[in-house]
Order: C-alpha cells, then structure tokens, then sequence
C-alpha cells in the first residue's frame, strides 16, 4: 500500500481543547456539489430605515445617539435576563433544570451600515476592541462568563446587514467553555505549562497551518479545524488570559491581524466572508482576578461556513449531528489558500 | 416576583445523555423575524436522470437494479474509505492524529422519487427497517460504529429529493455515541439501572412531552431538546440495545410511529419536514454480543432545523457554536404542538 499522506488518506484528528475527534477526508474533495446553493453575500442596499444606524428609532421606541463609532445598547429581545423567577430544585437526576440569568447587548461598531472589518481603518478597529475590553470590565464583575460573538452573513443567521456584535453575559458556565476549562486545566495540572502556549509554540515552528502573523499575534487554522476554512488567533507574548489582560500594544496588533485576515478571507471568494467569531478567555465573575487562572490562553475563534464557492457552504448534518464532524480539504491547505489571498481587499483594487 | 413558570422563565436544561446544557429563552418566542427565509421545500418535478432511480445509470457508469422495495449499494464519494495507509504515531500530545477504516453506502427506501416515509405504506417502511437490520448485522461483525442517517431536503443538505438514507460504518467510535456511552454507563454504574429506561419510564406518567405512542414505542420531545421541534423514539419493552435485538412486532411498530410522527412533522408546517435523523444503539464490532451493553437503549433522534414555519429555521450560530445551545419554545409546548397536528397527512385529504 501507499505511505501515509495527510492530503490524500483518511484519518481522524484529536482537538485536545474540546475532546473531541475530526473526520478528515481529504479523498472528498472531488465530490461534486448538486445541492442547495446559497445566495451570493451581496451588498444590500443601504436601508434608510434600519434600527442600527446613529439617530435611528429601534422598535422599542428608543432613539440611538448620532454615534460617529461604537454604540452599544441593550438587545431589544434577549434570550437572557437579568431579573427572572428561578426553577425549583430538580426533583429527579433525569430533569435537572437551574437558574440562568443574564443580559445581552447589542454592539455596533461603525457609524456606516456598508462598513465590515476588512474594511474599517486600524483605529476603527481598535476602538471596537477598547469597547470590548469595557464591556468585559463591567459584566465581568458580575458575571461567569461573558460571551462576545459576531454573526456575520444572511447564511449565519445575522438579520441586519450593519457591521455589529453581540455579547451574551451569563450567571453560568456555557458548554463550550466548561469543556475548555477542564481540557485546559487537566493539561495545566498534567505538564505544568498552558496547553495553548505548548500549541502555540509547535505551530509556530511547523509554520504550515500560519496563515498571517506580526509581531504579537498569529491567525492560525487549528490542527483539529472543523469548518473548512476555520481559523484560530492566539497571542504570542505575555500570556493574556482575559482580554482585559491586553496591553495598548497587543490590542493595537489585534486590530491589524483582524483587518489582515478578514482581507484575506473576502477574497478567497470575491465576497464579504461570513462567520461566527467569538473570543474565549478564562471564566469571570466576582470571585476571579487577573492572573489566576495560568492554564487559560485568551483566544478568538472564526468559524466560516463555506466550503468551495461564495454560494456553496458546509452543511453540517447528518453524520456530523449524530456522530462525528467531517472535513474534506486538510487544515494545512486551508491554511495555504488563504495564506496565498492577495493582502489587498478586492474592493479596493485599482 | 412571580412564581417560576416554565413556559415563561428562562433557566438551562441538562441534557444526561450528553453532560451538557441547553438555555431555553420561552420569553424569546415574541421576537421577530427578518432575517434569512428559506426557499420552501417544495415538491421538485421529478428528474428522469436522477441517478437513484432504478435502472438509472450512476456517475461512475454504474447501472442500478430494476429495484422495486429498498436497494443498497456503495457511496460514490465516500468520505470512509475500506483500505487506506494509515498515519505514523503522533509525536505531540497536541497533534495527536490516528487510523480511521470504514465504508459508505447509499440506501434507497423505495423507487419512486416523490414518495416520503410519511407517505409510504407500513409494508414500505417496514421493508426499510428489515434492510437497517441486514446493513447493521453485516457491518456490525466488522465496524465498531454503524451511523444510519437520513438527511431529508435541501435545507439540510441532502441533494437528492429521491427517499434514501445513508450508512457511515467506521472502525472508530465518533464523539456522539463516544459521550452516550460515558454518560449511560456511569449512570448504570451508579444506580443498576438503564439510564433511558429510567428516562421513558418517568416520561410515560408525566405524559406532557410524549407525541405519539403505541404498544411498543414512544416519540417524545426530550426534556433537554435542543432543536426546536428534535423528537426521540424510545423502546417501551424488552430494553434493545441495538437494532438486530428488535423483534418482528417491534419492528412492525416502528415502521408505524415512524410513519404517524412524520405525518405530525409534515402538517406542522404543510410541507415536506426537514430534518436529519439517525439510530443510536450499543457500540459494534467483532468484541461485541447482543445483550453485553445493558447500559444502552437503542433510540432514534429526528433533528430538524425549522422554527416558526416552512421557511424560517433555527440559526444554530454565534452564542450556540461559541457558547451554547439556546431554544425559544420550551420542549413541553413543542410536544403539545405536535401533538395537536392532524393524524392524517394534508395531501391525503379530502
Ligand atoms: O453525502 P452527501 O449527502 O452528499 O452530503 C451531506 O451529508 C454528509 C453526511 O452527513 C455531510 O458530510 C455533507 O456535508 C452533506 O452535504
Ligand atoms: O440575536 P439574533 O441575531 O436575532 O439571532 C441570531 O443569533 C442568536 C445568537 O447566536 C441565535 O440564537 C439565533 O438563532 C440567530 O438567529
């Protein structure tokens, strides 16, 4: 038989942040696609009327200031609240039912509905990240964990096109990082040392999974990626844990490797790239303070669903809900297709 | 403040099967919708070159039979190969990747494209269930895992509109059973017992979550579903750990309440219901014998994405992938929905 290549042969990967395991067929990808295509992500016009835009009167009734930047606001229908009865005890370890409270907030983070990231200057960028780290500050004191996430694209969900985020503020743990928690802490506990700064050291000499770095940050496609063109920012020195952690010039750096992937991911297919992105950091809440928690690396997550084409996305379903996620194209050359993207946006070349 | 009531207070839910929890938001229900519809799953003409036709000749030049029940045969793109090199020991505790050996197979449920198991006879969906049973007694000797699954329209990804299933056996266990088997076994360990026998057995005097049932199975809304409208069909006797343990009036009873639950989904709605379902039962493979996993209950999940009507689904985005699955209406609402639909499927009324 053939020896092992990583670009031709099946096999499955370990995620050691979330214990779980990736299908990689890489055979796949000469399947061809006949199912349902998406509509292209164009530029809708601008709508007079929409309830984000500086001066704007949301359904509520509330008037948003003339904001010439970030703006933040509470989500006029939020899945979590701050003040709800909670659940009696569980009566049966089968129906275990507790309390969540929480608040979420809505974000803008330009003036300009037609605005994204890949196209906003460094200090517009760096002035969401300093409204970020505010929001941390202040919800952190109350909360365990505070979720900041962007859904970006008509295909992820985002009913409004106006370049903004959400942050979901909450009494408890969610799943995801309760998971990481514990992978980071048993590794922590097992080696004495971070498992993403461990992760963080080897990629950065394998360089095959880079797809753009300076001097404080690298945007990497992990070694366990589950969506195509997943990627991963971590940061190289000082060892932040919360992104109140950031000094001015890790976040001035965090603007830039933002604009330079986000370039990168608009034009790997000719369009405004839709995601979920979020940051992970150690938990929050009353009882934490800087500093203790060594076995947590701050971390932004990009999570893309398309797969071949602006049109053409990963359908997560099946074999991936009731089993295992699957992936075609390897990490390694998703990492350098993007890494081969012109460093310029399409949109603004002559 | 008022008292605590399900159908209005938000709290999380805890999945056992899973160790993990879901956020359910009822309060949510009000919020509007703007964002991104679906093209309704519409009744597509029939395509006289679909290559799951009988007779038609396949891709790769393949003809098929002249097949008039159920016919199998190999996925042309499959993403489980039988014989593949296998990768070297990882070097890195974070880079850990290992050997992954299984087959794909492509399973159609009958030969004329427009039917759907809702519309198809007992003696139909009962022919199906015995092929599930000859395909998991085949692969079972040799794989540790068999996944039969159904990806059904295109919003889930299925290309095909022709009634068909798939079969991914592989020589790992992926993540999902992977968890169900931890969870069910510490709570076998732990109280003597079968965690879902526990489950259905409390669920069958509380009665609010339960769809539909006959003398042998329940379709039920799980106490901690995550999917707006994910149902369950639990075993009421004789405790199957896999499918090869059902007996003929089992089996019989299945094909029924698989035939009056997809009635129920389709005049939700008044559409074709999307969805992605699949078997889970005890583990395979040539270590393994019936009756040695009394742990397990073998179950089916329906998991289908649509929330408010035949166009608009749930986004599981943003806070779902970076933090945690979120629900507006409560399982018990979605059940006594359901519930109330028509026995009788709308496009068989007068
Ligand atoms: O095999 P199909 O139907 O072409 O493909 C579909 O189901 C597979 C298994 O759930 C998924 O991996 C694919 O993303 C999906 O498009
Ligand atoms: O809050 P939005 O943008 O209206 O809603 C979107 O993001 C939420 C958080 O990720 C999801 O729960 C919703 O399903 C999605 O449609």
């Amino acid at each position: 038989m053939a020896e092992f290549s990583a670009t031709e042969h099946q096999h499955v990967r370990y995620n050691p942040l979330k214990d779980e395991w990736v299908l990689v067929s890489p055979h796949r990808c000469l399947r061809p696609w006949s199912g349902q295509t998406e509509a292209a992500p164009e530029d809708q016009p601008p709508d007079p009327l929409n309830p984000l835009l500086p001066s704007a009167v949301r359904s509520n009734g509330q008037q948003n200031p003339p904001y010439t930047s970030t703006y933040v606001f509470p989500n006029d229908f939020p899945a979590l609240l701050e003040r709800v009865p909670e659940p009696p005890p569980s009566e049966h370890p089968l129906f275990r039912s507790s309390a969540a409270k929480g608040t979420c907030r809505v974000m803008c983070f330009h003036p300009d509905s037609t605005m994204t990231i890949p196209l906003m200057s460094i200090e517009e960028i760096l002035a969401v990240i300093n409204e970020w780290v505010n929001q941390l500050q202040e919800l952190g004191r109350r909360y365990t964990w505070v979720q900041i996430f962007e859904n970006k694209g008509a295909i992820m969900g985002c009913s409004n096109p106006h370049p903004h985020c959400q942050i979901w503020a909450s009494s408890y743990l969610p799943n995801e990082p309760r998971v990481k928690e514990r992978c980071q802490k048993e590794y922590y506990i097992k080696f004495k040392r971070s498992m993403l700064a461990d992760y963080l050291k080897e990629e950065l000499k394998k360089e095959e999974r880079i797809v753009v770095k300076n001097d404080e940050w690298v945007a990497l496609v992990p070694y366990w990626a589950v969506w195509p063109y997943e990627t991963m920012l971590l940061p190289i020195n000082g060892r932040p844990q919360r992104m109140t952690d950031l000094n001015d010039v890790q976040k001035r750096a965090l603007a830039e490797i933002m604009k330079q992937l986000n370039i990168k991911y608009d034009n790997l297919f000719k369009c405004s790239f839709p995601y979920s992105m979020g940051f992970h950091g150690a938990p929050t809440g009353a009882s934490k303070a800087p500093g203790d928690s060594p076995h947590w690396l701050l971390h932004a997550i990009y999570l893309p669903p398309l797969l071949r084409s602006a049109t053409v996305k990963k359908f997560m379903v099946g074999y991936e809900m009731l089993a295992q996620s699957q992936r075609d194209l390897t990490p390694e050359q998703a990492a350098q297709r993007l890494r081969e993207c012109n460093d310029v946006h399409y949109k603004n070349k002559k």
